[in-house]
């Protein structure tokens, strides 16, 4: 376990320690759980009353937090602007430091074509394909059975675990991370009906646009993001999108979205920066949506939004026998407004008549 | 870049040429943005006063299209019974003669059992696995890193992507596109329950159907298609599947019918032909669906069908403070009519002694 | 194939055999197509007036259900108090016997690292790499091109289908099927948000815990399960989880639990023992769900569960004209509520001034 002087974190991430620089911590962990080699933060104002007999080393908060607490004399503190950041960019060293050494390099089972470009700097693991034209960054890490298609370029220090496939001509930034499992750059779904009384058949749209993430992207197993039609399918800059997510053709994520698990954005659509999508959330396609917009989970949209704010639309599961009632009416609803129509009319003439 | 001469075009793909039969086009592009090398298309009369300004070498529409627009002297058109397929077939040529030529053989890391047949004009990719007894049609193409289990079956023109899992026995059909990630054969989902008080576990049911996939079908990337049963799941001719798809064990789907991303069709339910299918909608098992039936996206589908149209079931999403106050109605939809009944006894009784 | 009498049967999995111990079985149907080499079973009441003309070798069935029928004197019976699991052992049984036999050993092209520890017994597939401090289980079964990431730990007799990704510390139970395509241990969706007026970006939160699936679980087809962000994520014993189904970090689902089709379970939430969760259902995260909790299909879940039971809240489709007619009220409830309010209070006051 390579330890960190508090002194050491606080040059590396700024805020304010008050307390021993020389204390070392090894780990982090909750308030209520943390010993003297620990890290533990305060940003939920839920958890103030567990500071004053926390055991962590030091404890990160804000200013006005810290100013609330009790302080015990020898306990350690680090005030922060965003305690819950600075507790993240802290336990990515540890889990940096503690990580296993990456060796450069590609190995002996890799296929390559003569044609690739790739930094010396570079690990690429068993199996992985790397077709003709490809160029990969410094420090790229690609592990175990990838197939990496002809002319797909990868930016530097981008992180591809295992049996990823990008298809050919994929533009992947720097700083990347896909998660196993992930496809970037297959056909997105276009086909031209061609049917008489006689037959016919679905004629394919040949897929010829590529698929783009820019820099920071974080993309979770198993999502599928689709290569344009004719121009480019887009992930901006910064953008994180969780597991079994799919994205259609020609859609383009702005930057600093976040799109949980399960959703599906269909072909065409343009979502705006700072978004947040929901899990299991199914957006149409050809719609665009603003800029800091929230779809909360289970949300469908058919059609554009064009405000900031949060918008809904899914129904939480109730007891089974209650709902039931409940969707009965709901497919009955025409005919209960018919109800109130009829008596507001008879209403009016018992008024008028009175 | 290959080109093509408009009377290579329609002698190819048929319809009436009007201009010069030696212009080349090299591409594609929208009416708006196309220069002389490029072939543009009118399907969707949105756009029909782009016509007439378009700088496209040639516009591809219908003979009612032809008629309405204003046709420069120096112009050229092909006048097709469906231009959107038209464009779709002219794009697949350009796009094959774009693409770098197929090399038949298997690559040297692959995994071949000697008792597999692979056709001399087929294509195996690196570290892809081929089992006993596997049948592989003449010009199929299998990309790397996939694997075939023992007994499959593959027509002839097949597309494979990268990391594809075809399980043992699999059937699959005359130029179909498989793509990146799909899993094909994996067990359906069946256990019978054995519980009793002292404990109990799910009883695995053995999976010993076949996934069969007819000529010419598209599975999307990350799709599953489960074996049957006893019997087969059986995707029929034509279809077109999307990304992350799940169809359970036993289930059919009829020829043409296309289904979009993130939709979930459960064990034993037969759909139609020609259906479409929406982004993410569910389909309960044990169902039947008629042929020509539209499911709109996300609805849920929980018993058959039996007339073709449109169905539907979803909500749209609207902001948040609106959509909380009308799902709490939603939960309590009884009560209102409830009350409703309650004010028609009110008024009726009123009516009767006024 | 292999043949069992009926003596073997019940020597094997109990029961009580009415007729010849000596008749032999090769196989399995349903009861009005099985023939004489064939075992049948009724579970179902629905099929009871089948038993009687079916030329099974061999009918199981309750005991209530055998004293019901009809029976021929040439016919062989066995009770059992739960046929349809006695089915699927018998099932299991034949599919064994039927199934080639797995030659223990390390395939030439895998990549093992050499402080790996592999059971004798294992079986390990065409490129399957395997990193340093694995162990794996005796009779285990990894297919190819999987990845098994450093230190994960592979409980006996477990089968791991073609293109599976365990991350690194992965824990695997014996006795689990996990199907292609499943990626177990990725990072969990955790980002701490760091924007301020002049740019910022989303801070990952490693995710150091680890997934651990305990023994008797099987995991569909393109399944995800996320790893811990500091804790464990957990799938205990005896789950049986389907295809496309996504669990985030920190979930822990109880023993026995079936989870259907793309479901989703957001981070942090606890499911109880012996739930059903249906297909394409989504629970927030941060929930609690108490044992045997059954939700119907395309529900969702935002808020703890603490009583067994049955929740519901999904919407079946209907003709589209008619969904449009009430989804379109369903927006507007809260207006026909003031409207039903209204009239309470006109209808109030004609009956005081009556």
């Amino acid at each position: 376990m390579t330890s960190f002087s508090l002194a050491d974190l606080v040059a590396k991430f700024g805020g304010e320690l008050i307390g021993d620089g020389g204390t070392t911590v090894t780990g982090l962990a909750p308030l209520d759980r943390a010993d003297a080699s620990q890290l533990a933060f305060l940003s939920n104002p839920l958890y103030l009353n567990q500071v004053a007999s926390s055991r962590a080393g030091v404890v990160i908060l804000a200013r006005g937090d810290f100013e609330k607490v009790e302080r015990p004399s020898d306990r350690n503190w680090i005030i922060a602007a965003n305690p819950y950041a600075y507790f993240a960019r802290v336990a990515q060293l540890l889990a940096a430091s503690n990580a296993p050494a990456v060796v450069p390099g590609v190995h002996a089972s890799a296929t390559i074509d003569p044609s690739a470009q790739i930094a010396a700097s570079a690990s690429i693991g068993p199996n992985t394909v790397i077709e003709d034209g490809v160029r990969i960054g410094e420090r790229v890490r690609i592990q175990a059975n990838c197939f990496i298609g002809r002319g797909t370029v990868i930016g530097d220090d981008t992180l591809i675990y295992a049996n990823v496939t990008l298809y050919h001509g994929s533009v992947i930034g720097a700083r990347n991370i896909l998660h196993a499992g992930v496809v970037i750059g297959a056909d997105g779904f276009g086909f031209a009906p061609d049917f008489s009384a006689q037959g016919g058949e679905w004629v394919k749209i040949p897929q010829v646009g590529r698929a783009v993430l820019e820099d920071d992207v974080e993309i979770g197993a198993s999502t599928s993001i689709d290569r344009g039609a004719m121009a480019d399918t887009v992930i901006e800059r910064g953008c994180k999108i969780d597991n079994q997510v799919q994205i259609g053709h020609n859609v383009r994520v702005g930057a600093y979205t976040v799109i949980a698990g399960c959703a599906g954005i269909a072909g065409s659509t343009t979502i705006g920066r700072y978004c947040m999508i929901g899990g299991a959330v199914g957006i149409a396609g050809h719609v665009t949506i603003a800029d800091r917009v929230t779809i909360t989970a289970k949300s469908g949209v058919t059609k554009s939004i064009s405000k900031p704010g949060i918008y809904s639309g899914s129904i939480a599961a109730t007891p089974h026998a209650e709902w039931n009632k409940n969707a009965a009416i709901v497919h009955n609803l025409d005919k209960m407004r018919d109800r109130i129509k009829q008596l507001e009319a008879i209403v009016k003439d018992l008024q008028n008549t009175k």
